[in-house]
């Protein structure tokens, strides 16, 4: 009898720790992507344009929810969403970077992981085919948080990331564009300073991607990527490769990845406010966002959105521009991809 | 009898007017700096070199006194202060910036404005005498918030920023330092990645200089200058130039400027979340910003401190490490030089 009573406390016992563990790591997964806010019209797209929209943004988002679902790392995860669609020419990011003023490409982007705090970010390179996993790679091998320039270049090929000739960047389309914008502004580069802003150069600032996901350990990562504005003159740094104001993460509140007119959301330090509002004032992830981008950027005059999720998989996407390219995949079969405003 | 009353009430309500005015350009104003956080012990220091950065510390904020004395913007105040910082080789920014892995000086700054929350930013420049001054320049001059390496260096001499050959900032003691910290590291060299956190090199990240300041219409404006970390590689950016990490001001709230670890600040978001706890917590100044630098920085193993100055002119200067170059003085007087803990 009385190892009968041994058997049952110890199944008893198994039982709890089995429950415990399936605790620990939890179903409620999600990941949430944007490539960008802007004008972002319905009858500014053909149908074929819009499809092919919605399936790279679908790509990126299966993608990395397959990562999510086996248990891999939400680290793996917004590094697989991001690297499809700066793979794509349909993103101002990696291949579709749009021009600076000189005719290169200069690429930013970083990423942050909500349990350690850990971030890492480029800016300015030139090189690398996926910014992000320099992004990446700074995070996680380098004691710094931010490098720039042909540094980060360099520590980028060091480290055995892929290297491209500048030749890859290159997009026709793209680089008409800049040919129209500086065209237009040629008045304004006889002056000495950079400031006016161009209208027709105005939707060109927008176009970055991010992703943000919760795995299964309940680790938040939030990154992003961008090519920047066009015709960006003077190794201008907007706000994806700055922590805090782009990019940022906290397993106790959100993550969050921001695109938009980047000098506003840097002044205004949008993507650790949303996590701020959610810490001291106990806002929910929607009160807090919609807070940010529908109230104080939208009186602050930033156009832009971001992308966030909370610790419990809330999703978050408010944006006030017309359009934004988001989609978002949760653990439950949720799903959305879309780029208008309904 | 009428005209009489007329009289009296016309007089009345010019006083009011005069006192409404007075109010307006409050008496409170001031000025606070810091030359950087450390390993600063009374032991290390001759008399004479105490001497010389009491006398340094003391010169900047007489000089910014006076400015906002004379009804003078906090912006100039600020600037004024730094520039007298940034040419002294006893700082770590402008003359006395430090050398990074490949010989040269690559300097960041930031500024920002508590009224408009107008903010510029250069990072990594190597021919600007006053890298503060360029900073200004970005901020009023230019659309953007940052700019970077040579393309800020060419707007700084674009718009007349005085230009200085790089042999400006070779310092016999820092190049020597920079040997030094070389050869203890050649092993770490020899890998891939810059991992590992030399301890010889631990205080070299320190040196930083910044001021905040009040003026007498209420505007705060918040600067940081450094030269970086010795024998810094792959162009890493620090908390410096970061708006939010390392420089925030609003007048709502406070000005901030930090010095320290600076990987530790950004992800950490140190300056604004200062401001963040005053404005969200409804925490005075002091608590705020003790909280970030004794709490939360401590625990984060985020070396360093901030100065930082309240819309009503109260002054906060906490650091964690043994010691802190810091001054201010107030309008009532109340002044103070020091350097270590006591």
């Amino acid at each position: 009898m009385k190892s009968v009573q041994i058997f049952i406390y110890l199944f008893l016992l198994s039982l709890g720790s089995y429950a415990q563990d399936t605790m620990n790591t939890s179903q409620n997964f999600a990941i949430a992507i944007h490539g960008g806010a802007g004008t972002i019209l319905k009858e500014n797209f053909t149908e074929e344009k819009e499809k092919a929209y919605q399936n790279k943004l679908s790509e990126a988002i299966n993608v990395a929810y397959e990562i999510l679902e086996k248990g891999g790392s939400s680290i793996d995860a917004v590094e697989a969403a991001i690297k499809i669609m700066e793979d794509s020419p349909l993103f101002n990011a990696g291949k579709g970077a749009v021009f600076t003023n000189s005719g290169t490409n200069e690429m930013d982007a970083s990423m942050m992981e909500g349990k350690t705090l850990n971030a890492g970010a480029v800016s300015g390179v030139r090189t690398i085919k996926n910014p992000i996993s320099a992004a990446r790679l700074v995070m996680e091998k380098s004691e710094h948080v931010m490098l720039s320039g042909k540094g980060a270049d360099e520590f980028a090929k060091k480290n055995g990331l892929e290297i491209v000739d500048s030749s890859y960047f290159y997009d026709e389309k793209r680089y008409e564009h800049l040919q129209k914008i500086k065209e237009s502004e040629k008045m304004q580069l006889d002056h000495d300073s950079d400031q006016g802003n161009n209208e027709q150069n105005k939707d060109y600032k927008y176009g970055t991607v991010g992703a943000v996901a919760l795995d299964k350990n309940g680790n938040i990562t939030a990154a992003t990527s961008t090519g920047g504005m066009t015709n960006k003159k003077y190794g201008r740094i907007g706000d994806s490769p700055i922590i805090g104001a782009g990019t940022y993460a906290n397993n106790n509140t959100c993550g969050v990845s921001c695109t938009g007119h980047g000098e506003y959301f840097i002044r205004k330090v949008v993507a650790y406010d949303v996590s701020a509002l959610m810490e001291y004032k106990s806002m929910s992830l929607k009160e807090a966002s919609d807070f940010v981008i529908h109230k104080k950027m939208k009186e602050f005059g930033g156009d832009g959105g971001l992308i966030a999720i909370d610790k419990d998989g809330n999703i978050a996407m408010p944006f006030n521009t017309s359009g934004m390219f988001r989609a978002y995949k949760k653990a439950n079969g949720e799903s959305l991809v879309k780029m208008f405003k309904d």
